[in-house]
């Protein structure tokens, strides 16, 4: 079997194992269950029409006394490319508007709020060929490029806040970065987040093409809640996670293109650890070798509450769309719980690490 | 099937997956495949003689042209108590000595260098019970204790780093901690590491015994690499990993004691994730109810190495010896090729930290 057929961990798990067995493999791979949410016939008929997986699960909170619960929904979209990579430009996109509009579509029959695309989703990720053309004429404007528009109008016709990963050309001084663009679900452009940290590695010389992002840990309020975008490599970084955690996030979006030899390993679990909010993780699928042949996009999205549980992921080699239900004050009630914030001994690092980026920085090493 | 019957994730995936899918889920898991140790026929049937099971794996590096290979053997040792909890202390003490010296037995014979115990490991782990007396009796000396001076001995005898966590009393204070006592292969107490994070959760608000430690993130540079240990808690506070690696350490050992209905799902991937250090993370394996039944100690010690690839871990139910072979150049290879160090951006970090734990500290927060 290669990794390209596999469909995916969850299933084989759940074809093979007793169901005993399941049960508890289930509970430590990925934590309290979530519960599987009722999805409306006509999006599961739409889906599949469409040729698109469509998955729902809810994460449950406690009923609290002085707060109401914050119940919202989030969707996670996965695909593959539409057009060959040869294709024009404007085609390639156009199909890809086309592609994620109809999903986008299903999203709002399941009563979605806040969508996600994957990592600049209107292009091959092509920024393992070291070529700059054609790939940089996908880049658009942020504020007012085609993109943005087309999804203004998807965030004010299903009334959805919409973050939109592309690949961004600043017109003013001709600079290109790896952005999401926010919007809300009135149309506004809310802002942008820029790729934080940039891959060096294997084939993956994203600094090729743009630099770290200058947007910082920007967290953005919108009618559903406070959320962030970290995009794709900053999930090895939890400073990253950390940061958009202090600012006050409660979801953290992580768009990811990555393939299965790299980073698989890591995947089904960075998005799990201690930050106190949501996070949502997920790449392109793509059951097909890329243009270059450089690995298979592994798909594979999911979410992970702030308790380190997690729901199943989306299949490995099919588009697919995500609808997660979050009560938004399990943030609090688990920080309540874990009290990890309040262990954290955050002044002490900050000076710890403060030293330590400096040149005279004397490591702490007792010798015989 | 209870959770205090299930053997191991490993063992249960092994025994229900067709060949072909268990080597994907293997891969999506675990990581690169570690190789199974070669281990002695004596060590082998000692440790059945005694009752305990004895894993033995190891992880590659590349040759390099320049360094020979630093190849080393970590011991991690996980146990339930021998004595009932209410036996008198001194008797308790020594056949916890006693259980673990036939351990280090034959850790020895196959020769492993560095040996941790599991965290207070002379004691039950009492802490969740608020109750002081009469566990408190249970402290000793770091530097001049009965447990430390039989580690001492076990140091000279085996030519091994000793790291033994124990319940530890500051005569002169009067203070109590909880502390892990580093000894060279020389016999010499090369120093001490406290634990860094205590929790308030749930039944373990350890403060109750023992406040946060005040070692800092020291390093212990020993003749078989530079090591630190984060103890228990501190795993779940990813800048706790990330100081240790900062100060230079190369294998930072994670001795913990937790219950299964609290922690187990984030037990399997904590120290998997980017520090760029070999992690070893172990609990006790108690079949058993604790004494005030407050949960099953899950044991399921393993290694994980710093590109996130993990060795399977010991049983959920039965003491154990887990003996990893490691070259301790994969750290400066699996650096060289992911680069967080490089892509971090820590000095941005540290401004960003020491701004938000200021009063004043206004998150980074965009409204419409």
């Amino acid at each position: 079997m290669s990794a390209c057929e596999f469909e995916s961990l969850e299933e084989c798990l759940r074809s093979h194992l007793p169901a005993a067995e399941l049960s508890e493999v289930s509970r430590i791979l990925y934590g309290r269950e979530t519960t599987k949410l009722e999805l409306p016939a006509c999006a599961v008929d739409a889906a599949s029409e469409r040729d698109f997986e469509l998955k729902g699960y809810g994460f449950e909170a406690a009923l609290e006394q002085l707060r109401p619960a914050r119940r919202i929904r989030v969707g996670l979209i996965q695909h593959r490319i539409v057009l060959p990579t040869d294709a024009p430009i404007l085609d390639q996109i156009n199909a890809m508007h086309s592609r994620v509009g109809e999903m986008v579509e299903v999203a709002a029959m399941c009563g979605v709020n806040i969508i996600c695309f994957q990592e600049t989703w209107t292009m091959p990720f092509a920024f393992c060929t070291r070529e700059k053309e054609p790939w940089t004429e996908f880049a658009e404007s942020a504020e007012e490029g085609n993109t943005t528009r087309f999804c203004q109008e998807l965030a004010k016709k299903y009334n959805m806040v919409v973050i939109s990963p592309i690949l961004e050309r600043e017109e003013l001084h001709n600079t290109i970065w790896n952005t999401a663009v926010v919007i809300s679900n009135s149309g506004t452009v809310l802002g942008k987040s820029r790729k934080h940290h940039i891959p060096r590695i294997g084939d993956f010389n994203e600094s090729t093409y743009y630099m770290e992002g200058d947007t910082g840990h920007t967290v953005f309020q919108t009618q559903f809640g406070k959320i962030a975008v970290n995009i794709c490599y900053g999930r090895h970084h939890p400073l990253n996670w950390f940061m958009y955690s202090m600012n006050g996030a409660e979801i953290i979006f992580n768009p990811s293109a990555t393939v299965g030899a790299l980073s698989e390993p890591m995947w089904p679990i960075e998005a799990t650890l201690s930050s106190e909010s949501f996070k949502s993780e997920f790449t392109s699928g793509d059951g097909k070798k890329a243009h270059h042949d450089f690995g298979h996009f592994y798909g594979s999205s999911y979410v992970a509450a702030p308790d380190g549980s997690r729901c199943p992921g989306l299949s490995r080699t099919r588009d697919g769309l995500l609808v997660v239900e979050m009560d938004l004050n399990l943030n609090r009630q688990i920080s309540d719980k874990w009290s990890f914030k309040m262990t954290g001994r955050y002044a002490e690092y900050a000076e710890e690490l403060t030293k330590a980026v400096r040149h005279d920085f004397k490591p702490n090493i007792v010798k015989e």
